[in-house]
């Protein structure tokens, strides 16, 4: 047996270097030690990761339970870490500590730095040894002691590069939603400005808390300003699971539940990005960590670099799949999927290659690949798909929140200091109000269908932490700042989780929130749409829809309009060449079934029909199907039509958002 | 960045240790250094990693050119492996073997033999690394040039740990097929006898070969009997991989397919226990290799003991799975899936912790999940799983034959021994000539229905080495005598899935065995069924099928006859408990399309309906609806019943293997 040494800086915890082996050459004892040691751990590890499955197991089940009883109070993230908890109180505390060698380490001394690799000389037989970090000379000693309870603890990269992809991919692949497009100037607000003012907000509100701590010296190590937005960075990821099962499941208002899972997807990505320019914000006077403007017009360029890289990583893979199964595929389901997955995959890697953030960049490859490459697939890839990454999320998800239950006892340089912990639950109460409260204020100031006073509580009150903050904590918890940070961070996971988790259903009856929106009903005509005023629909946006719809969607997909109908007449042979058969078809038969576009086109147009017939006195009536023929020949007038159509959506698109039943258009995951 | 080290020698390359990380705890130019140096072998890991995915995904790619263009002269394992190939060449000739840095390591000396954790004091400051493993002190000076050859190398136990484990499950899972149980006798033979028997003929054509290249003078190091054996129980393993794919694609006849399949899977188990056998058959005069009957015994008692163990492991959870998933479930087919996964799973790790072989366990789980579970899973669940597990399949399937392609230039201990590798193709011509011939013949004394002359040449033509010989190949590569196996394996796995894959077709037409099965064709009446000799049926299996049909199938799914009609009157409370009201419903109407026994169950009756009728004069006939409601009368007859059409079943069960067309009940691909 061998024993390699993996560099799980990334994903490659696969990607191993191939190790001779420890047997030496010629048989002996210490190669039959070594290799019962290596047994005896390899049993060791078998028994740990079972351990987690069983745990699984154990909250799969449960769930069922749950779901067939209807309990609502607990779900089930918040029951994996009830049971990771109790494991982790049985490892902690039920097993005695005692380790199954006690020998200490064998220690040789050097001058040098530590390289990652260093060899060691045995009577000229020469052994290659990797770096594993550096340990207090405290814990020397009882390196072997520890190992039991460090086994069960995981690489904190395995949370970024293996259990963060397939959440942050399948959130940006369930993204295809009308309601979000809708939303999306006030989603990107909150995410981008929301998460950067709760940031410096709590940064500096912990600064307070920590100078307060070292008055009272309760302080014992360095504790910087970066430090301190660093925390604020990671605790501004809000998470989309908990609240967002629940509205799913009681059918809460369309509108609210895109604000709120546009926001706290799209708000991991920023925190992301945002921490890792906050470590790359280092001013040049080495260890002063105070203000300066170079560093900080870095980092913020750091900010911009990196997102948008990121960004167009992520797009572009999401393009190359769109053209590859835009060529075909269609006949074998199985290599669809194979190679949906593995494009997905790149994208990560190409992200890391570059020195991008894979994680960003495989939330917008699931948005390009849900807006593009679903369309090119067929029926039988889009289910495949869908249940593939259904799957994968679901098991990465409970497997993070038990794994955080598990790490409360099992971690072992946890650092509770009550003064941080209470300042902590406090600063972030109040970044959350300054993020929502002042945005939505500002952005009632732009919508014509204002945000009302109950949906603003029920955002502030549903902001609570999960997966990313933890993934974002662990990720380093070397130094003191480090290690009560993560602490922290992982009490206010829990206390988020169990209480405003448990809470939002309550709440949402509390707050006049209508709930039960039946999916079937579509919007409900609005009388006040004639009063359109065009200064409200982005033009950026406008012009991007345009161009979509027009030229990315027909080149890219099997759906939209002919591109000989809307590239201008002298590109006539490349645009015929370009258009595919089927979109010919799809024109004048619209596959509303693969694309939510398509059938918010087709809303459009009805809306538009409906104003039209409310213009002339007879509100309501009609159904969607009468309204596409009524597109199609929009369509076919090309060009400048469909941007007609599009003002006019624009126009009704910020309508105000108000908690009557609007349709729900979200799968209604009932097999959850 | 954290540098982390992992215990590969299992499935826990996710199990890692969390480390404090490289970072120091006070900034400074050395710990900025590491950093760097972190970061840029984590790009190099994501490229290469990258490198993999791309060809993974261009195989893919042509393997839809070639389906789409019918081409079937190459498989997509044989294309794998040709890219892999070059993309080998690629890494070994076009990169400049320069490293990023050219630094040598720093080297310590110590007088105790190496452990697996040292620790390094550098001017009173701790590190602690861990051992990669020996190196030789030739290629001490170019560790770092290595470096980039050694990253795209895997750790050999990630293919036992990740990438064999869905491929044996899903060969178990998909082996529900009603040929597979008719042939099982001869199954067994073929893979327990058969490849013993292959496994000691190749072993000592070998050691012939090996004193014959010591009497040449071309063997430069130790090469025992027991290396002959391993090797000979390592190549003994065939690949049910390319042949059967063009089977399946074909139509070819269903009784070679299953013996073929069978024999190739099953075979797999047994060459990884024989081999792990042989290792443990170490005399206790240390380095004598030679015979030894009190060893040898050992060996065949860990033989014995490990495989009955990894059995009844396997079994075992599927047989938990089974009474899970009969409780319900039956509305969250996403928690079904999920469970089912993760139970498959922990087969795995339970059986590793035990000490037992996971691989072998988990095609044992595999089996009775499709006994079993399948029938209790909702049917949405089990599309899910056939398809989370044919994708998961699929993927590691072409990850291996690439990545053999890549290791013939990668891999840095090649020894080409022109007269081991030729003695090696004469020696596996050999051995599976003595295990198809000789075993046939004896099967065939029994056997009422011969496997004919035709058929064995396919069996002996079909002897593809695949995925199996090679991760048993590549475990372990310390000695000389392992590298040149692992080099021959290599070589053995491409000629013959390039030729023998590749000549498939042709040889099936020369043989004269039937293509183009029409497989809703029903196997035909057969005149000399009537001349049935009981002793024939193996009493063993006979009652195991009565067992399992009265009682196991009754207690474990939701399908076969109502506990209460087969347990005695006197259990009759006990029986209405454990029989689910599905079970007398289905009784009734039966579900025929998620249970091939029931199906069996349906032909049998129809098979003996049919048989009756050719007593009267009038053959073929009836559809098989009209033979289930007989059967459905024959099950209430209940107990004896059902062994009269189980005996009758078993007579006509081994009929004679003629190379006329019979059904093919294998799902047909289409889609792959």
């Amino acid at each position: 047996l061998t024993c390699a040494a993996a560099d799980a800086v990334m994903p490659v915890w696969i990607l191993l270097s191939s190790v001779p082996g420890l047997k030496a050459e010629d048989g002996g004892m210490e190669e039959l030690t070594t290799e019962k040691e290596a047994e005896e751990s390899h049993r060791q590890d078998s028994v740990n990761l079972l351990t987690f499955i069983l745990l699984l197991t154990l909250t799969i089940l449960t769930i069922w339970l749950f779901k067939h009883r209807r309990v609502r109070f607990l779900h089930e993230t918040g029951l994996a870490m009830i049971y990771g908890l109790l494991v982790g109180v049985i490892l902690r505390y039920g097993i005695p500590a005692t380790s199954y060698h006690n020998k200490t380490p064998p220690s040789c001394s050097l001058k040098e730095g530590p390289a990652s690799t260093l060899l060691l000389n045995v009577s000229g037989k020469f052994f290659e040894y990797t770096l594993k970090g550096e340990i207090n000379s405290r814990e020397i000693h009882n390196v072997e002691q520890n190992d039991m309870l460090r086994k069960v603890t995981f690489d904190p990269e395995v949370f970024f590069n293996i259990l963060l992809p397939p959440i942050i991919f399948h959130a940006g692949y369930s993204l295809k939603k009308r309601h979000f497009f809708r939303n999306l100037g006030s989603i990107i607000t909150y995410a981008f400005l929301g998460t950067a003012i709760s940031c410096f907000v709590i940064g500096n509100l912990m600064y307070g808390v920590v100078k307060l701590m070292r008055v009272v010296g309760q302080l014992t190590d360095k504790f910087y300003y970066t430090d301190c937005l660093f925390f604020g960075a990671i605790i501004s990821a809000t998470d989309p699971v908990t609240v967002l099962a629940i509205f799913n499941e009681l059918h809460a208002d369309g509108d609210l539940y895109a604000l709120l899972f546009g926001e706290s997807v799209m708000n991991d990505a920023v925190a992301i990005v945002l921490s890792s320019s906050i470590v790359a914000y280092q001013p040049s006077g080495a260890n002063t960590h105070m203000f300066d403007a170079s560093a900080f017009f870095k980092s913020v360029g750091v900010f911009l670099g990196i997102f948008s890289g990121s960004f167009v990583m992520g797009a572009a893979t999401g393009v190359v799949t769109a053209l590859i199964s835009f060529f075909g595929l269609h006949c074998f389901p199985l290599l669809e999927t194979a190679l949906f997955f593995l494009m997905s995959w790149s994208t990560f890697l190409l992200a890391e290659a570059c020195g991008f953030t894979g994680v960003v960049a495989v939330l917008f490859c699931g948005i390009t690949q849900a807006h593009y490459t679903y369309n090119n697939l067929s029926e039988e890839s889009t289910k495949r798909t869908k249940q593939l990454f259904e799957v994968l999320h679901f098991l990465a998800e409970n497997f993070i929140f038990s794994y955080m239950g598990l790490a409360l006892f099992t971690f072992q340089n946890h650092i509770f200091s009550p003064i941080f912990i209470i300042g902590a639950f406090i600063a972030i109460f109040i970044g959350r109000a300054f993020n929502i409260y002042p945005l939505s204020f500002l952005l009632n100031l732009g919508r014509r269908h204002k945000i009302r006073g109950n949906f603003q509580h029920m955002m502030m009150f549903a902001g609570l932490r999960g997966a990313m903050a933890f993934a974002l904590a662990i990720r380093d918890t070397a130094t003191y700042a480090r290690q009560m940070m993560f602490t922290t961070t992982l009490l206010i996971v829990f206390f988020t989780v169990w209480v405003f988790g448990g809470g939002t259903t309550p709440m949402l009856s509390w707050l006049h929130i209508r709930v039960g929106v039946d999916p079937d009903q579509d919007l409900q005509p609005c009388g006040d749409r004639q009063s359109k005023t065009k200064q409200e629909s982005a033009w950026l946006f406008r012009l991007w829809y345009t161009f979509d719809h027009n030229y990315l969607k027909p080149t890219l997909t099997h759906s939209g309009p002919p591109l000989t109908s809307t590239l201008p007449s002298q590109c006539g042979p490349l645009a015929s060449c370009l258009t595919s058969p089927q979109a010919y078809e799809n024109h004048e038969q619209l596959r509303d079934h693969d694309s939510d576009f398509i059938r918010n086109d087709g809303d459009l147009t009805y809306t538009f029909g409906d104003t039209s017939i409310t213009a002339n006195g007879a509100s309501g009536g009609g159904g969607g199907g009468a309204a596409e023929p009524a597109w199609s020949a929009n369509g076919k007038r090309s060009g400048s039509t469909s941007e007609e159509a599009l003002e006019r959506e624009l126009d009704s698109r910020e309508q105000e958002l108000l908690s009557r039943g609007t349709r729900l258009v979200f799968p209604i995951e009932d097999h959850i």
